[in-house]
């Protein structure tokens, strides 16, 4: 009797992810799938030289929880000053293992069974699991070309008295390539204020704009502690690292890091020594803009195929920045029906239904990534997927 | 309203660990409060070029969240081999960020609010805050010089209906410093499966062995799938780079993966491929026993000086391995009370209260830690205590 799984993990599967990072991981197949920054953008001989200048008996020893002292006090120069994210006095830094441990600690900080927790659908499917995981009830609000559609937002926080937290991912989100513009996030903030429901604002792509700046981040709009923002390095240094960030309220940070002592006790000590150097030492901004750079070139040659080539009754959002965009089939036909259909041609997408809040099968959307296929890849590969969709279409 | 803290975390305060590292950090303390292992251990030029010929796209790039395979292969081929850890066929490894992260893995995979578990008091803060954390009750077995008392689990295990796991470190325990004997574990192991409870064996210490080979694994006597074994390289490698182990049954083993899933992805890429690296290329049999003759050299020093100057009212345990003895003071008197007393002397002990379950300011008991001093403040900051004692026991 024993021997069995807590209620909340029972019927917790493994993610999509998972398979996706499967499929991606075979190299016959055109990876529109995944969720990876290109690895070109990595910059393999400057962390080898940082790890090279860091290993030394205090980067190998434990650390505090918070994280690497110096590497906190550059993440609130740079995020504070550049960004505004941070509300000096009132505002406490976390340095995380990557940016989906910001979601979990906050959740372990917030959440009582049965909380509700209000987001974009479709949404993060890391964040969507962990929010299950702690036996949240998730209540998914539809976006338009601009994101979350705030009427809808009131609507539930009237609906909902166990509203505790809106999650969203406010700029070039995942999976729909959509940004939110200044107005909404405004009135995202006076709804959270109004029903009293803290934000978690997940934003690791913001940075990476194909054009000018996306609005600013809603925690630098927020005065009165209603916003914890969750940063990221993966995107914009490499993932595999694992280090990422929080700005945050003091009163829930305090919590965040007793929760992140029961999780991790702290961050891997060298590479949280390395990025501070990054930081201090390189221009991350010149980096970053060629991150961006990248990105912009592949996603403009993805879009002109698509405009060219795929059938006009599928729609599909023109990202600022970040790597994925959302295309919607018409009603009545499933993006895992053609997900199935194109993986004999060997081009991996994902079917909406997996960023699905209710997990519907019959979601008509699917997301595309550009970041990794190169684009002698996106070229082919958005052929084939024109062909198919046509196909699908024409059943 | 919706500002506030889960009830899981309302009441859980930073564990007294953070106040110890905040201590050991000051450099004028004699520190016989770290949980560290010495910095003496860390092989820095092995792990430097271990990480500059492990740093590629590869291990920059988003890994599977069960471990990098190499790794999991090596895990398996030693630990299954050498200590016969791994049920072939019915157990998976994950390789986690440290041994504390098995821990929260397992409660997250196992516990619903209110399930009971069951472990010796005194034991590690880190796992106690994890278990208070998932709103788990806490049920401590009290130990003799040979650890957990057999009988006084039978006990616990009728009165508690709802007990789900028994949380137990066998080996060289922390802050126990104590090994339980083979015939103690095959009886746990016994009352395991009569009870139907899981054990979740944590054993970061068990190579740590500074004379015969301590009595095998509880893991490795049970064929039935009642153990999860978290192990961990914090103190045979390094703790700053946060890489753990878990070998458990295939059943829980996915669930665990789905939680690791959501508290960080995957492990630290790069030290996953340099922790299998140094298990495939050095000897690390020579480096654990190097290890092991340092703390047992120092443990002696420590012991004899206890010996010679400690009040005889005063008991302590004489570990066979590890990081930590324990000290009872007569009763009536309390650790806490001493460790306060010391640190006006510069010398920094942990209290009982500390690691008791039911964090009784009375208890008599505080824990040496001998890793981290070096001999020469060992021989100081021991008559210090040695004086310190007996003018407490003279009040």
């Amino acid at each position: 009797m024993s021997r069995t799984v807590s209620d909340k993990m029972a019927n917790l599967r493994p993610s999509a992810v998972r398979e996706i990072l499967k499929v991606t991981s075979d190299p016959s197949f055109i990876a529109f799938a995944a969720g990876n920054p290109s690895a070109e953008t990595f910059d393999v001989s400057a962390l080898k030289k940082l790890c090279d200048s860091t290993i030394d008996t205090s980067a190998l020893q434990y650390g505090v929880t918070e994280g690497y002292e110096p590497l906190r006090e550059v993440i609130r120069a740079r995020y504070g000053g550049k960004y505004g994210l941070v509300n000096a006095g009132a505002d406490d830094v976390i340095v995380t293992s990557g940016g989906q441990q910001v979601i979990n600690l906050a959740a372990q900080s917030l959440l009582n069974e049965g909380d509700t927790i209000i987001c974009e659908t479709p949404s993060f499917i890391g964040a969507l699991n962990t929010f299950r995981a702690y036996n949240a009830r998730l209540v998914g609000i539809p976006m338009d070309g601009e994101g979350m559609i705030i009427d809808r937002l009131e609507a539930a926080l009237k609906a909902e008295p166990r509203a505790k937290l809106i999650y969203t991912i406010p700029t070039f989100q995942n999976p729909g390539g959509t940004t939110l513009p200044t107005e909404r996030r405004l009135r995202m903030l006076e709804l959270a204020k109004k029903y009293d429901v803290m934000i978690l604002e997940d934003s690791p792509y913001f940075e990476l704009s194909f054009g000018e700046a996306p609005p600013p981040a809603i925690k630098s709009l927020d005065d009165d502690g209603y916003v914890i923002f969750a940063g990221s390095f993966s995107k914009i240094v490499a993932p595999g690292i694992r280090v990422g960030f929080s700005i945050a309220p003091k009163w829930i940070s305090a919590k965040m890091i007793v929760a992140k002592q029961t999780q991790d006790v702290h961050t891997n000590g060298v590479f949280q020594r390395a990025i501070y150097k990054w930081l201090r030492d390189f221009n991350i901004d010149a980096h970053i803009a060629k991150c961006a750079e990248l990105y912009a070139e592949k996603s403009a040659v993805m879009l002109r195929l698509m405009d060219e080539l795929f059938d006009k009754r599928v729609t599909y959002t023109r990202p600022g920045g970040g790597l994925f965009l959302w295309c919607d089939l018409p009603a009545g036909y499933s993006g895992s029906a053609l997900a199935e259909s194109m993986t004999e041609k060997k081009v991996a997408i994902v079917p909406g239904a997996a960023f699905d809040v209710s997990e519907d099968v019959h979601n008509p959307g699917f997301r595309l990534n550009y970041s990794v296929p190169s684009v002698k890849q996106i070229e082919s590969g958005i052929t084939l997927l024109a062909d198919g969709i046509s196909a699908y279409l024409a059943k």
